[in-house]
């Protein structure tokens, strides 16, 4: 299930057919990054939609879950 | 705690000082971005660099927390 991509980073998963997670190496920390990918001449390149998140800010994110969900309810909600 | 930004998004939390999470309403769709900013004139315009998930693939990437931290740890082991 693990897969590499070209750069020796590692693909986490796919969120679509073009998105992916992945965990990249930058001068030795761990960058998790959420990124769209083009097809060109057979190859899957990084787009620039997309961002690569350190691990303070990939924390971040994760201790925001329960309020992120919150503003999900919120906003469907406002437009029903 | 809550902020709204000039478009009417819900800016859930802030990542960096650049960074933050918001929640889009794209035709009655809630987006989950994740997305820099940059100041321009006094006012913090939002950056190329960013995405914004779907529902589905903000529950993609949820599931798959797990994974993504089992495999920051795996990136950290080779680089030590």
């Amino acid at each position: 299930n693990k897969e590499f991509d070209d750069d020796g980073d590692v693909i986490v998963c796919r969120l679509s057919e073009r998105r992916r997670v992945m965990i990249q190496d930058f001068r030795g920390k761990s960058l998790v990054s959420i990124r769209e990918f083009y097809k060109k001449d057979g190859k899957e390149l990084p787009s620039a939609k997309g961002i690569s998140l350190t691990e303070e800010q990939w924390s971040a994110l994760k201790k925001n879950i329960p309020n992120i969900e919150k503003a999900v309810r919120k906003m469907e909600s406002h437009t029903m």
